[in-house]
């Protein structure tokens, strides 16, 4: 097949909408599912998983799961199961990050962590993770558990990573890159691969998708982190700033902490210490960051991995859901402005 | 076949050096598949499991799984990483146990949450857990996935529970043998269960070795949480009186509270709501424990499920691997004295 080249788009008004209303009916039923399988006779189980699930997000991964599905035109029904499977691995996750960085806030609300304390928000995690592999072992494929069990895996690491490299500003781009690879990408990536696992399509087809939700994945998070310092916590939904207290070293600080003087170096030292933590510490950090175009050189880096998501699924047929692939790419970067 | 009796024998010096020296073999392999997996290039995560993997711990659930095997004659070396698979499980949750708590000591050291924190040991639990269905997806029975991944679960779900019944003196015994059968004997009967999976018996060998775990399972954290009323931390290898200061309602404590007069329940509604916690108080409960013979009755309540551990392998064979699953029993009893 003839492959049509897409330029990502700067300006360009992206928005989720196409894949939305790509997946809508099939989303249902993956809601159906998480609703379903998050019940326990504990209530305080979905009681503090309802804060979080209910309380929105995009799902954007279970989304992923069934918009590459959709381009693949599977016509059953396993990756509902397997893509409430993905969304309780990234629930579990969120509830255990927020207990590791403490977090006020998350998708615009308190933290669950905070309402219902650190130790159900990590049982839950748990609770969460467990029924994850239970959702894979009813769908029975061990070629879909092996990629979700790995990516777990993955993911674990690189949290550790990133605690081990918090407040360690001789951190490079290159570690940086490979810590966002592990606890954002790998589980983007996953969650896209398994499509083409149900959809029993070859290994060439694995790995475009394997590509393009990795790809999406690192461009997300790396706009994720330039808006902690570029946006207030209306867009973002979870505390402006955050980042910048808890000493995570993220690509705005390491391109302004590369580019800077010997004083900028000495106040990034200071701040990622833990020292420099007030509100004009952060502005002062914001205007560092913008003097050296931090931002828009991580957007920059952004929409170079959201080039290579793009052109991994260029050999696929043009249609809704490749429209739909490509605008979530356009819009994980253009949601920074 | 015809089953002999075993009654269970107090008094008797139950060790589980027979069932150390049956596996010892197997054991060998089970420890190194621990060493190689629970490697990773983040050299956080062995250090940190490393502490508490190569910090002792009897390793009771794999060597159940392995004794089990024996008991079968089951002739493969599949249960090797199977048994490591459940000590990760075991490993994970400890870690997670630990942040929960807010303990000092496990298995004698100081616990890895103080050393390296509580962020680090929630993502290193996450780590093994993931770690544990990458070993299961190797080995690649669904069976087993299934039966691994539902127990995950009911634990999560168990220790949930115990959180929510935590500094409530309304919970029935029959809720805490719920907490309990949950959270400790669910595992148990998972290790033992898997032993009958991959030497291929039918479900009545399943269903009896799953019995004799999970009663095995609720007579060891019967015993366990006795101990901690009446023992010094270096038998425990943990705090002594951690249950009393975190407000953890366990046999003793229903037991004593239900037998005390109007004075007694008022302190021990005091001490349960943490308004009760120095080294008089926890002196004065222990008392009130031994006034009301609550100790020696959890204990007898544990020789109960003891007994029906040992009955549920009445129909296998005897042997070395029978008699070392009885002195399990027995040793797993006969520790509180």
């Amino acid at each position: 097949m003839a492959a049509t080249i897409h330029p990502l788009k700067p300006g360009h008004a992206a928005s989720l909408e196409p894949m939305m209303a790509l997946v809508a009916g099939d989303m249902n039923r993956v809601n159906s599912v998480i609703l379903d399988r998050m019940q326990s006779d504990i209530p305080l189980i979905p009681e503090l998983a309802g804060h979080l699930i209910a309380g929105g997000g995009k799902r954007l991964r279970p989304m992923l799961t069934l918009a590459c599905a959709a381009l693949l035109d599977y016509p059953g029904d396993r990756h509902h199961k397997l893509a409430a499977a993905v969304e309780f691995i990234h629930t579990a996750t969120l509830l255990h990050d927020d207990v590791v960085d403490g977090s006020d806030m998350r998708r615009g609300k308190t933290a669950a962590n905070l309402i219902f304390g650190n130790p159900a928000a990590v049982l839950v995690g748990d609770f969460l993770f467990s029924r994850s592999f239970e959702l894979m072992v009813e769908d029975g494929s061990l070629k879909v558990l092996k990629i979700l069990s790995h990516a777990s895996a993955v993911i674990a690491e690189g949290e550790v990573d990133q605690l081990t490299a918090q407040r360690q500003l001789a951190t490079s781009e290159e570690h940086y890159l490979g810590i966002i690879g592990a606890k954002t990408a790998a589980l983007f990536a996953a969650a896209c691969r398994i499509a083409a696992v149900v959809a029993e399509r070859d290994s060439a087809v694995e790995e475009a998708l394997d590509r393009y939700g990795r790809n999406l994945g690192v461009a997300f998070q790396l706009v994720d982190d330039a808006i902690d310092y570029a946006s207030d916590s209306e867009v973002m939904g979870k505390g402006v700033g955050d980042d910048f207290r808890d000493g995570k070293i993220t690509l705005p600080v390491i391109l302004a902490f590369a580019r800077g003087d010997g004083d900028e170096q000495h106040f990034w030292r200071e701040a990622m210490a833990g020292r420099r933590v007030s509100d004009a510490d952060l502005a002062h950090a914001t205007k560092l960051i913008e003097r050296h175009d931090a931002i828009s050189d991580s957007i920059a880096r952004a929409r170079h991995y959201g080039q290579r998501a793009i052109d991994a699924i260029a050999p696929f047929p043009a249609g809704p859901a490749k429209s739909a692939l490509i605008e979530a790419v356009e819009f994980a970067i253009d949601r920074a402005y």
